[in-house]
């Protein structure tokens, strides 16, 4: 069955942008998933088609109205449509692995993306509308969010990616960063390659990467660094089951 | 002085993708910013161009090559160029605001795009490249990753946000997430906004907004609550200085 993508958007055209390539455009040319792109400024008011207003209790920017983003959905998606309603915000919780992984399980996503100061509070609730960061900056709108949450699930669907591609769970198995990775020449312009990766001793090579990924992930992420010594590392970054044997 | 963003990609063709409409395309024409983007697949080995081989010590998936990937940078990168060299991937520090800000603050950036399992690290080091990531999931490949990076840094240069456009830098002042929005109208299928911010008095209001910073950051970010609690929110996560007066 089809895995299907819709998205309520103020720039429908930005999409289906770096998705309409590589495995994700192949798969989307395959049918593996669909991507239907709604443009919320149809639904603005007006003859000047308004989505957006001056935030009540003052600040800066404009803030979506609930009205819009609301007849938008009405239009568009079905009442009982199973699929998760996601908008992009730095207000929301972060996107994890394990949530591309239940995302791509399931039906599909409906992402709403807005731009300005945010979307109206009360269509979210309205509407029970999660709502997911991808990380912690700024961006022009949700847009860029919206495709790389897409990218995170659509890797995932079954027949996406072929054997090169299939590794990448690893990252953050154990609560730790993946270990750095080499390949062929074993030694470039005077620099080689770890020894134990060239020995063949399985122990050995196993105990090189953990005591790289333990040293960077102490470098570069404290937090999981500080989470895996104190036993709990979160059990979303967990590997697969699969992968854990 | 236009801002560069050059790219090192498998992909060429992802870019500018969204970046090349709304508010970060019209900068883009307007020569706010420029693109060079460079296809790694030319500087490939042999008559079939290959750009990856197996990593040595075993496991799944396939690396990219330590010498595709220096003559790629050698071909198209000046050795003394000084844009910061980034590459995209799991296993790098966190990007966050702060880092948007230096980018855009700077001359531009390069950016390298893995795909497979990763880039040989050698090549990494030997460039000075630094390892950021996004958010702590799996991607296809660096070119969303990318694309998300260049947005963060693309709106905070001078001239490309319109005054609707300029906020949104408040979402971690303070080390808590932003409060939520309403707009009009007052009262929308039965749902009223918040009294306090319909008062007009300014210490009800920011009382009111507080609250619910504090409120939904418990919920949906317990990270940083306790940073925040434990007066450890960290530089990184405060507004601009000309915000927080």
């Amino acid at each position: 069955m089809t895995w299907r993508a819709s998205i309520l958007s103020l720039f429908p055209e930005m999409f289906p942008g770096s998705l309409g390539h590589s495995l994700a455009g192949r798969a989307l040319e395959r049918g593996v998933w669909s991507l239907a792109v709604h443009d919320l400024r149809a639904h603005g008011i007006g003859r000047h088609r308004a989505v957006d207003d001056t935030p009540f209790g003052g600040g800066a920017g404009m803030v979506m109205r609930a009205d819009v983003v609301d007849t938008a959905l009405s239009a568009h998606i079905a009442q009982d449509d199973p699929r998760p309603r996601v908008y992009l915000t730095p207000r929301g919780r972060r996107l994890q692995q394990d949530d591309a992984r239940r995302y791509a399980a399931g039906p599909g996503v409906i992402l709403l993306c807005g731009r300005y100061e945010g979307v109206d509070e009360r269509v979210l609730e309205m509407h029970g509308i999660e709502q997911v960061s991808v990380g912690d900056y700024v961006l022009s709108g949700g847009e860029p969010a919206a495709l790389v949450l897409l990218d995170t699930a659509i890797r995932l669907l079954p027949g996406v990616m072929g054997a090169q591609d299939s590794a990448g769970e690893e990252s953050f198995s154990l609560g730790l960063l993946e270990y750095p990775h080499y390949t062929r020449p074993a030694v470039w312009r005077g620099c080689a390659v770890p020894d134990a990766l060239l020995s063949g001793n399985h122990a050995a090579i196993a105990a090189w990467r953990g005591a790289a990924a333990e040293r960077d992930t102490q470098a570069r992420r404290p937090d999981l660094w500080q989470a895996h010594l104190q036993g709990q590392a979160p059990a979303r970054l967990l590997a697969d089951p699969s992968r854990t044997a």
